[in-house]
């Protein structure tokens, strides 16, 4: 049901019925290791090209949570997905054995959450039963695409993020009864540009975003803090973590207690030397899917906000002199029982 | 309501209430150069970059279509749009004026299916009231990204197509008195990889998913050929249109009466020097949105069937040697009275 605009819920939320994240090495020796379905210690994952190993990144995290409820490819009505990459390819050339009808997103590193809105609409909407939403990012093909060949050796100010090698997937599903947990509401983003240029300070482009999509969603959507045992960004990481939460105080939205960024969670900031934090769509994808959901499935949390930000500039964009837009989109997991 | 996987038809039909395409100097002076609401002798727009006149092309046409309705941006719930472009870069900056809720798609030239699909899907579950979905190309910022500069002169085979600098947009309402057209059904494309590499022939590479598409469609929901006025597929151009008639036909589906493709109706083949017909987002876009949508909307039809197409490769991806897969979604349009 609309509750404003972009914003709605949904009388027959669509149930989470599976979910796996994939990550790479870095990732695997972090504070989160622990948490993800298959970490791969070579990041080439034996393919030919840095795409070739992100577009496996995707395939994987799919076929893992699909495989932990006994389902295939075949069962799949749609697969959103997308990526970083220009024209997607990881998402495009990673899905084609699937099979599966494909609905392709592009929203930066808040794809996580625009896939999940999307899916969660067809879902709660009749016109699918089982639907994936996924994306995935990694280093070494961000790296060559947006900044430097990795054989450069250019350094990184300390506002930079750490692009991570990951991709998260969850399964949606119309059966009430298969899942205790359901997406209750989304909200998508207003894109922000506040005139923000450096590429390496996404942190500081993508806060506002989140903070226009968050305080939209309160106030249309009747929520607070309090309703939250997590509120998670990502992937902001710690620089803009910390303006995010400026930016909420000074409206009166006191978040302190239950924010934080999947960008903070994933890496050990000083001994894995990732200066802000983790970055890319798998760094939400992946936090999400391997550590957050989890909880919810397990009855360890009850209620959670994800929001996703994503930065929307090109290379081409930046040497033309323009600023960085971003957007976040919401999405309210609850367990519902 | 779910018809197969992907496939589904609305009990309550999403209504298009406007539509409007923009186009540059050489669509103008095509065939078709009469049906669009607005022209431009000068491809810049008065823009100091190719990418920012294609971001203006999508800011006209859905300002265009809203005012033909007397509506505002402020009145759009969500703006569904994508385009050719690293990063979607002619979306997401042509659009951030609008102030409107943005979820950005990447589906190559199946985008203005796509951002359909997603947008009726939206309107027609009560997430959304009204909707904008949207795509463009533009013919100077697409060669820069995936061919030679334009300085550069390079020849171009018989086969390959000429991207078309348009825009179009379709405005969708809940309303069901707001208009007599509504959509009725849509299919969400299965990835195609049939082995193609020549990235100057992407009709062949695209012919195969627009005949997958329409097989699945009238096949699972239980559709055929004669129910439609036109079958439109966007863009597959001379070379690709006569793949699909004959793929479908070994199938024993006979299109031959109704099927048309956009890429062959914009430009004039001969006369304007476009060796295989028109492509880019912007082509199956301009085409629906100038020419057919108008006559649904003034009952000069009754039924038609809309496929856009989509080549899923990316420069690095042909690079490495990769094939071209491909896309397409079907979108059902029905004067409902």
């Amino acid at each position: 049901m609309r509750l404003g605009r972009g914003i709605f819920d949904f009388e027959k939320p669509p149930r989470v019925l599976s979910c796996a994240a994939v990550v790479g090495k870095k990732e695997s020796e972090g504070p989160l290791g622990q948490c993800f379905d298959l970490t791969h210690a070579d990041n080439t994952l034996g393919e030919d090209s840095w795409e070739k190993a992100e577009s496996k990144l995707q395939l994987e995290s799919v076929t893992t949570a699909l495989q932990k409820v006994n389902l295939k490819c075949s069962d799949l009505d749609v697969l959103f997905s997308g990526d970083l990459l220009n024209q997607c390819i990881a998402s495009t050339f990673g899905l084609i054995t699937t099979g599966a009808p494909f609905i392709g997103m592009y929203g930066a590193c808040s794809t996580m959450a625009s896939t999940l809105l999307n899916a969660s609409v067809f879902v709660s909407s009749g016109c699918a039963d089982i639907c994936a939403a996924l994306t995935s990012s990694h280093f070494c093909s961000a790296e060559r695409q947006y900044r430097m060949p990795l054989q450069y050796g250019g350094q990184r100010p300390p506002t930079a993020q750490w692009t991570v090698t990951g991709s998260g997937a969850v399964i949606l599903s119309s059966d009430e009864n298969a899942s205790p947990v359901g997406i209750t509401a989304a909200c998508a983003g207003i894109i922000n540009d506040l005139g923000i240029k450096d590429p390496n300070n996404m942190g500081a482009a993508m806060a506002p975003a989140a903070c226009s999509t968050i305080e939209r969603f309160f106030s249309e959507g009747h929520r607070k803090p309090e309703d939250y045992d997590v509120i998670m960004t990502g992937d902001l990481g710690f620089v803009g973590h910390d303006i995010l939460l400026e930016l909420l105080s000074r409206d009166g939205i006191d978040c302190s207690n239950n924010l934080t960024d999947g960008g903070m969670l994933i890496y050990d900031r000083e001994a894995q030397d990732v200066h802000a934090g983790g970055s890319g769509c798998g760094c939400s994808a992946s936090v999400l899917c391997g550590y957050f959901l989890p909880k919810l499935l397990n009855g360890d949390m009850k209620k959670m906000l994800f929001i996703a930000t994503g930065a929307l500039m090109s290379p081409t964009s930046s040497y033309q002199g323009e600023a960085i837009p971003a957007v976040a989109h919401a999405i309210e997991f609850s367990v519902l029982g």
